[in-house]
Protein backbone atom coordinates (compact mmCIF):
# COMPACT_ATOMS: atom_id res chain seq x y z
CA UNK A 1 0.00 0.00 0.00
CA UNK A 2 1.91 2.59 -1.06
CA UNK A 3 0.39 5.86 0.92
CA UNK A 4 1.38 3.61 3.78
CA UNK A 5 4.79 2.98 2.67
CA UNK A 6 5.01 6.98 2.30
CA UNK A 7 4.00 7.41 5.93
CA UNK A 8 6.58 4.70 7.30
CA UNK A 9 9.47 6.72 5.35
CA UNK A 10 8.33 10.16 6.88
CA UNK A 11 7.29 9.50 10.43
CA UNK A 12 8.94 5.65 10.74
CA UNK A 13 11.49 6.23 13.55
CA UNK A 14 14.80 3.49 13.36
CA UNK A 15 16.91 3.11 16.26
CA UNK A 16 18.92 0.69 17.52
CA UNK A 17 19.39 -2.60 16.03
CA UNK A 18 16.31 -3.23 14.42
CA UNK A 19 13.38 -1.06 15.68
CA UNK A 20 11.26 0.48 13.83
CA UNK A 21 8.91 2.91 15.54
CA UNK A 22 5.35 3.64 14.05
CA UNK A 23 3.98 5.67 17.21
CA UNK A 24 3.02 8.47 15.22
CA UNK A 25 0.05 6.85 13.59
CA UNK A 26 0.06 3.20 14.58
CA UNK A 27 1.24 1.64 17.61
CA UNK A 28 0.33 4.34 20.19
CA UNK A 29 -1.21 7.31 18.53
CA UNK A 30 -3.38 6.38 16.19
CA UNK A 31 -4.58 7.98 12.78
CA UNK A 32 -7.92 6.17 12.86
CA UNK A 33 -9.10 7.57 9.18
CA UNK A 34 -5.51 6.26 7.64
CA UNK A 35 -6.31 3.08 9.80
CA UNK A 36 -10.12 2.85 7.94
CA UNK A 37 -8.24 3.08 4.87
CA UNK A 38 -5.93 0.29 5.43
CA UNK A 39 -8.85 -1.97 6.64
CA UNK A 40 -10.40 -1.48 3.73
CA UNK A 41 -7.34 -2.63 1.57
CA UNK A 42 -7.41 -5.83 3.61
CA UNK A 43 -11.29 -6.37 2.82
CA UNK A 44 -10.18 -5.64 -1.03
CA UNK A 45 -6.91 -8.59 -0.64
CA UNK A 46 -9.51 -10.49 1.40
CA UNK A 47 -12.39 -10.48 -1.04
CA UNK A 48 -12.11 -13.56 -2.41
CA UNK A 49 -11.81 -15.35 0.85
CA UNK A 50 -14.65 -16.49 3.15
CA UNK A 51 -14.34 -15.16 6.80
CA UNK A 52 -16.64 -15.15 9.34
CA UNK A 53 -14.30 -14.15 12.34
CA UNK A 54 -11.42 -11.89 12.98
CA UNK A 55 -8.54 -12.71 15.72
CA UNK A 56 -6.28 -10.86 16.95
CA UNK A 57 -4.36 -10.15 20.29
CA UNK A 58 -4.25 -7.17 22.81
CA UNK A 59 -2.98 -4.49 23.13
CA UNK A 60 -1.62 -2.79 19.70
CA UNK A 61 -3.55 -4.90 17.14
CA UNK A 62 -6.55 -4.69 18.84
CA UNK A 63 -7.33 -0.98 16.70
CA UNK A 64 -6.49 -2.30 13.72
CA UNK A 65 -8.73 -5.50 13.84
CA UNK A 66 -11.29 -3.55 15.09
CA UNK A 67 -11.73 -1.99 11.81
CA UNK A 68 -11.07 -5.00 9.41
CA UNK A 69 -13.59 -6.51 11.39
CA UNK A 70 -16.67 -3.32 10.74
CA UNK A 71 -15.26 -3.54 7.16
CA UNK A 72 -15.94 -7.42 6.59
CA UNK A 73 -19.03 -6.71 8.82
CA UNK A 74 -18.02 -9.86 10.77
CA UNK A 75 -17.10 -9.69 15.01
CA UNK A 76 -13.91 -9.57 16.44
CA UNK A 77 -12.20 -11.62 19.15
CA UNK A 78 -8.89 -10.28 21.56
CA UNK A 79 -6.97 -12.78 22.71
CA UNK A 80 -5.53 -11.66 26.15
CA UNK A 81 -1.79 -12.07 26.93
CA UNK A 82 -2.18 -13.72 30.42
CA UNK A 83 -5.29 -15.75 32.33
CA UNK A 84 -6.89 -12.52 33.39
CA UNK A 85 -9.76 -12.87 36.36
CA UNK A 86 -12.06 -11.39 33.63
CA UNK A 87 -12.34 -14.94 31.65
CA UNK A 88 -13.51 -17.80 32.78
CA UNK A 89 -14.44 -21.47 31.77
CA UNK A 90 -12.73 -23.41 29.29
CA UNK A 91 -10.24 -21.73 27.71
CA UNK A 92 -7.43 -22.29 24.69
CA UNK A 93 -3.63 -21.26 25.79
CA UNK A 94 -0.78 -21.02 23.67
CA UNK A 95 2.74 -19.97 24.42
CA UNK A 96 4.34 -17.01 22.68
CA UNK A 97 7.35 -15.26 23.03
CA UNK A 98 7.23 -11.59 22.96
CA UNK A 99 10.58 -10.27 21.81
CA UNK A 100 9.45 -6.60 22.44
CA UNK A 101 8.76 -6.94 26.09
CA UNK A 102 11.54 -10.07 26.81
CA UNK A 103 8.81 -12.47 28.09
CA UNK A 104 7.06 -15.32 27.23
CA UNK A 105 3.06 -14.43 27.43
CA UNK A 106 0.64 -17.49 27.27
CA UNK A 107 -1.96 -16.27 24.83
CA UNK A 108 -5.68 -16.75 25.97
CA UNK A 109 -8.70 -17.13 23.92
CA UNK A 110 -12.32 -18.99 25.50
CA UNK A 111 -13.19 -21.42 23.57
CA UNK A 112 -17.25 -20.23 23.51
CA UNK A 113 -15.87 -17.30 21.28
CA UNK A 114 -14.23 -19.75 18.44
CA UNK A 115 -16.64 -22.27 16.50
CA UNK A 116 -15.28 -25.14 15.01
CA UNK A 117 -17.14 -23.72 11.70
CA UNK A 118 -15.55 -20.23 11.57
CA UNK A 119 -13.34 -19.14 9.18
CA UNK A 120 -11.08 -16.61 10.69
CA UNK A 121 -8.57 -13.82 9.60
CA UNK A 122 -5.82 -13.54 11.86
CA UNK A 123 -4.80 -9.44 11.86
CA UNK A 124 -2.36 -7.86 13.95
CA UNK A 125 0.17 -4.54 13.34
CA UNK A 126 3.65 -6.08 13.30
CA UNK A 127 4.49 -9.39 11.98
CA UNK A 128 8.73 -10.03 12.62
CA UNK A 129 9.28 -13.78 13.79
CA UNK A 130 5.46 -14.63 13.92
CA UNK A 131 5.56 -15.55 17.18
CA UNK A 132 1.70 -14.11 18.09
CA UNK A 133 -0.05 -15.18 14.50
CA UNK A 134 1.71 -18.72 14.70
CA UNK A 135 0.13 -18.77 18.62
CA UNK A 136 -3.66 -17.52 17.31
CA UNK A 137 -3.26 -19.98 14.19
CA UNK A 138 -2.78 -23.26 16.52
CA UNK A 139 -5.58 -21.68 18.91
CA UNK A 140 -7.94 -21.23 15.75
CA UNK A 141 -7.10 -25.45 14.51
CA UNK A 142 -7.51 -26.65 17.87
CA UNK A 143 -10.71 -25.36 18.01
CA UNK A 144 -11.29 -27.08 14.98
CA UNK A 145 -12.24 -23.51 13.32
CA UNK A 146 -10.22 -22.67 9.76
CA UNK A 147 -7.27 -20.05 9.04
CA UNK A 148 -8.52 -18.36 6.44
CA UNK A 149 -5.32 -15.70 6.60
CA UNK A 150 -3.29 -13.22 8.61
CA UNK A 151 -3.60 -9.63 7.25
CA UNK A 152 -0.77 -7.30 9.00
CA UNK A 153 -0.25 -3.94 8.77
CA UNK A 154 3.95 -3.84 8.45
CA UNK A 155 5.73 -6.92 7.85
CA UNK A 156 9.62 -7.22 8.56
CA UNK A 157 10.02 -9.25 6.06
CA UNK A 158 13.82 -10.17 7.15
CA UNK A 159 12.66 -11.70 10.54
CA UNK A 160 10.98 -14.52 8.86
CA UNK A 161 8.21 -14.95 10.38
CA UNK A 162 5.36 -14.18 7.91
CA UNK A 163 7.62 -16.44 5.38
CA UNK A 164 7.92 -19.47 7.79
CA UNK A 165 3.82 -19.06 8.06
CA UNK A 166 3.81 -19.15 4.39
CA UNK A 167 5.71 -22.30 4.16
CA UNK A 168 3.34 -23.92 6.83
CA UNK A 169 0.61 -23.24 4.04
CA UNK A 170 -1.12 -19.84 5.20
CA UNK A 171 -1.95 -16.65 3.13
CA UNK A 172 -0.21 -13.88 5.14
CA UNK A 173 -0.91 -10.54 3.74
CA UNK A 174 1.05 -7.06 5.01
CA UNK A 175 0.09 -3.71 3.63
CA UNK A 176 3.91 -3.03 3.94
CA UNK A 177 6.86 -5.33 3.83
CA UNK A 178 10.46 -4.09 5.01
CA UNK A 179 13.13 -6.48 3.61
CA UNK A 180 15.64 -4.30 4.73
CA UNK A 181 15.67 -1.81 7.46
CA UNK A 182 18.67 0.38 9.18
CA UNK A 183 19.33 3.60 10.05
CA UNK A 184 20.32 4.60 5.98
CA UNK A 185 16.83 3.69 5.09
CA UNK A 186 13.97 1.09 4.61
CA UNK A 187 13.71 -1.11 1.61
CA UNK A 188 10.22 -2.41 1.08
CA UNK A 189 9.33 -5.26 -1.47
CA UNK B 1 -28.13 3.32 25.54
CA UNK B 2 -31.70 0.88 26.06
CA UNK B 3 -30.28 -1.98 23.38
CA UNK B 4 -27.10 -2.00 25.71
CA UNK B 5 -29.37 -2.39 28.80
CA UNK B 6 -31.06 -5.17 26.82
CA UNK B 7 -28.02 -6.59 26.12
CA UNK B 8 -26.09 -6.47 29.22
CA UNK B 9 -29.40 -8.39 30.86
CA UNK B 10 -29.71 -11.10 28.31
CA UNK B 11 -25.68 -11.73 27.83
CA UNK B 12 -24.09 -10.38 30.99
CA UNK B 13 -23.43 -13.09 33.80
CA UNK B 14 -22.56 -11.56 37.20
CA UNK B 15 -20.36 -13.57 39.30
CA UNK B 16 -18.88 -13.94 43.04
CA UNK B 17 -19.11 -10.23 44.37
CA UNK B 18 -19.79 -7.45 41.87
CA UNK B 19 -18.53 -8.79 38.84
CA UNK B 20 -20.15 -8.41 35.44
CA UNK B 21 -18.76 -10.01 32.60
CA UNK B 22 -20.10 -9.19 29.07
CA UNK B 23 -17.06 -10.91 27.64
CA UNK B 24 -19.10 -12.22 24.27
CA UNK B 25 -19.74 -8.32 23.08
CA UNK B 26 -17.31 -5.90 24.90
CA UNK B 27 -14.62 -7.34 26.52
CA UNK B 28 -13.39 -10.23 24.61
CA UNK B 29 -15.10 -11.01 21.77
CA UNK B 30 -16.52 -7.40 20.36
CA UNK B 31 -20.09 -6.85 18.00
CA UNK B 32 -18.31 -4.82 16.04
CA UNK B 33 -21.43 -3.16 14.60
CA UNK B 34 -23.00 -3.04 17.86
CA UNK B 35 -19.63 -0.96 18.54
CA UNK B 36 -20.32 1.00 16.01
CA UNK B 37 -23.54 2.02 16.51
CA UNK B 38 -22.56 2.66 20.47
CA UNK B 39 -19.94 4.97 19.32
CA UNK B 40 -22.53 7.08 17.40
CA UNK B 41 -24.25 7.24 20.33
CA UNK B 42 -21.15 8.96 22.03
CA UNK B 43 -20.68 11.49 19.24
CA UNK B 44 -24.17 12.28 19.82
CA UNK B 45 -24.30 12.62 22.92
CA UNK B 46 -21.24 15.08 22.29
CA UNK B 47 -22.09 17.19 19.67
CA UNK B 48 -22.27 20.11 21.38
CA UNK B 49 -18.73 19.75 22.78
CA UNK B 50 -15.55 20.28 20.57
CA UNK B 51 -13.22 17.58 20.30
CA UNK B 52 -9.73 16.95 18.99
CA UNK B 53 -8.36 13.46 20.66
CA UNK B 54 -9.42 10.34 22.01
CA UNK B 55 -7.45 8.84 24.78
CA UNK B 56 -8.34 5.71 25.92
CA UNK B 57 -5.75 3.06 28.02
CA UNK B 58 -5.14 -0.26 26.67
CA UNK B 59 -6.40 -2.97 26.16
CA UNK B 60 -9.88 -3.48 26.19
CA UNK B 61 -11.24 0.18 25.74
CA UNK B 62 -9.09 0.43 22.61
CA UNK B 63 -11.61 -1.04 20.40
CA UNK B 64 -14.44 1.44 21.69
CA UNK B 65 -12.15 3.93 21.41
CA UNK B 66 -11.12 3.37 18.28
CA UNK B 67 -14.90 3.72 16.84
CA UNK B 68 -15.38 6.81 19.03
CA UNK B 69 -12.41 8.57 17.31
CA UNK B 70 -13.72 7.23 13.65
CA UNK B 71 -17.00 9.04 14.00
CA UNK B 72 -15.79 11.74 15.43
CA UNK B 73 -12.93 12.29 12.98
CA UNK B 74 -9.80 12.83 15.42
CA UNK B 75 -7.12 10.52 16.21
CA UNK B 76 -6.74 8.12 19.04
CA UNK B 77 -4.22 8.18 21.41
CA UNK B 78 -3.80 4.78 23.91
CA UNK B 79 -2.12 5.18 26.92
CA UNK B 80 0.39 2.21 27.80
CA UNK B 81 -0.41 0.59 31.48
CA UNK B 82 3.84 0.31 31.62
CA UNK B 83 6.49 1.80 29.95
CA UNK B 84 7.65 -0.44 27.05
CA UNK B 85 10.50 -0.41 24.66
CA UNK B 86 8.47 0.48 22.86
CA UNK B 87 8.28 4.44 23.40
CA UNK B 88 10.94 6.48 23.91
CA UNK B 89 11.04 10.42 24.71
CA UNK B 90 9.96 12.17 27.07
CA UNK B 91 6.37 10.46 28.96
CA UNK B 92 3.59 11.68 31.40
CA UNK B 93 3.50 8.92 33.48
CA UNK B 94 0.25 8.26 36.14
CA UNK B 95 0.07 5.46 38.91
CA UNK B 96 -3.34 3.29 38.73
CA UNK B 97 -4.59 0.75 40.48
CA UNK B 98 -6.33 -1.80 38.74
CA UNK B 99 -8.77 -4.07 40.98
CA UNK B 100 -9.23 -6.21 37.74
CA UNK B 101 -5.76 -7.58 37.60
CA UNK B 102 -4.29 -6.63 41.84
CA UNK B 103 -1.71 -4.40 41.14
CA UNK B 104 -0.53 -0.95 40.41
CA UNK B 105 -0.06 0.21 36.58
CA UNK B 106 1.77 3.20 35.66
CA UNK B 107 -0.01 4.90 32.70
CA UNK B 108 2.21 6.26 30.09
CA UNK B 109 1.85 8.56 27.31
CA UNK B 110 4.09 10.07 25.23
CA UNK B 111 4.32 13.83 25.20
CA UNK B 112 4.58 14.40 21.70
CA UNK B 113 0.99 13.17 21.28
CA UNK B 114 -1.04 15.56 23.67
CA UNK B 115 -0.58 19.02 22.86
CA UNK B 116 -1.62 22.16 24.98
CA UNK B 117 -4.98 23.12 22.93
CA UNK B 118 -6.20 19.98 22.48
CA UNK B 119 -9.93 18.90 23.84
CA UNK B 120 -9.59 15.67 24.91
CA UNK B 121 -12.26 12.74 25.42
CA UNK B 122 -11.68 10.07 28.00
CA UNK B 123 -13.16 7.14 26.41
CA UNK B 124 -13.33 3.42 28.66
CA UNK B 125 -15.36 -0.17 27.93
CA UNK B 126 -15.98 -0.35 32.33
CA UNK B 127 -15.71 2.65 34.95
CA UNK B 128 -15.75 1.45 38.09
CA UNK B 129 -13.77 3.00 40.63
CA UNK B 130 -12.30 5.29 38.34
CA UNK B 131 -8.58 4.73 38.50
CA UNK B 132 -7.74 4.76 34.89
CA UNK B 133 -9.61 7.97 33.96
CA UNK B 134 -8.55 9.73 36.96
CA UNK B 135 -5.16 9.01 35.63
CA UNK B 136 -5.71 9.75 31.95
CA UNK B 137 -7.71 13.13 32.97
CA UNK B 138 -4.13 14.16 35.34
CA UNK B 139 -1.92 13.19 32.35
CA UNK B 140 -4.49 15.31 29.82
CA UNK B 141 -4.47 18.49 32.43
CA UNK B 142 -0.44 18.30 32.76
CA UNK B 143 0.27 18.28 29.21
CA UNK B 144 -2.29 21.79 28.85
CA UNK B 145 -4.78 20.21 27.73
CA UNK B 146 -8.33 20.04 28.48
CA UNK B 147 -10.54 17.23 29.13
CA UNK B 148 -14.11 17.40 27.16
CA UNK B 149 -15.65 14.53 28.84
CA UNK B 150 -15.21 11.25 29.28
CA UNK B 151 -17.48 8.41 27.81
CA UNK B 152 -17.71 4.73 29.11
CA UNK B 153 -19.77 1.81 28.04
CA UNK B 154 -20.61 0.56 31.44
CA UNK B 155 -20.25 2.81 34.40
CA UNK B 156 -20.68 0.36 37.89
CA UNK B 157 -22.43 3.91 39.66
CA UNK B 158 -22.59 2.36 43.20
CA UNK B 159 -18.74 2.33 43.05
CA UNK B 160 -18.12 5.37 43.07
CA UNK B 161 -15.82 6.30 40.54
CA UNK B 162 -17.96 8.34 37.93
CA UNK B 163 -19.58 10.40 40.46
CA UNK B 164 -16.01 11.38 42.35
CA UNK B 165 -15.49 12.50 38.89
CA UNK B 166 -18.48 14.79 38.28
CA UNK B 167 -17.79 15.99 41.41
CA UNK B 168 -14.03 17.45 40.27
CA UNK B 169 -16.59 19.05 37.38
CA UNK B 170 -15.49 16.88 34.59
CA UNK B 171 -18.62 15.40 32.57
CA UNK B 172 -18.71 12.13 32.45
CA UNK B 173 -21.27 9.84 30.23
CA UNK B 174 -22.33 6.04 30.36
CA UNK B 175 -24.28 4.40 27.91
CA UNK B 176 -25.47 2.52 30.59
CA UNK B 177 -25.39 2.89 33.98
CA UNK B 178 -25.65 0.47 37.00
CA UNK B 179 -27.28 1.13 40.03
CA UNK B 180 -27.18 -2.14 41.43
CA UNK B 181 -25.62 -5.55 40.43
CA UNK B 182 -26.31 -9.04 42.13
CA UNK B 183 -26.84 -12.29 40.88
CA UNK B 184 -30.88 -11.58 41.53
CA UNK B 185 -30.61 -8.97 38.98
CA UNK B 186 -28.97 -5.85 37.15
CA UNK B 187 -30.80 -2.55 38.40
CA UNK B 188 -30.35 0.61 35.92
CA UNK B 189 -30.12 4.28 36.44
Amino acid sequence: MKLLEERILAEGKVSAGDILRVDSFINHRIDVSFSTEMAKEVKRLFSDTEITLVLTVEASGISIATLVAQQLGVPLVFAKKHQTTNLDGALYSEPAWSYTHQKENNIVVSKEYINAGDKVLLVDDFLARGAALSALAKIVEKAGATVAGAAVVIEKEYQGGGNALRAKGYRVEALAKILKLSEDGIVFG
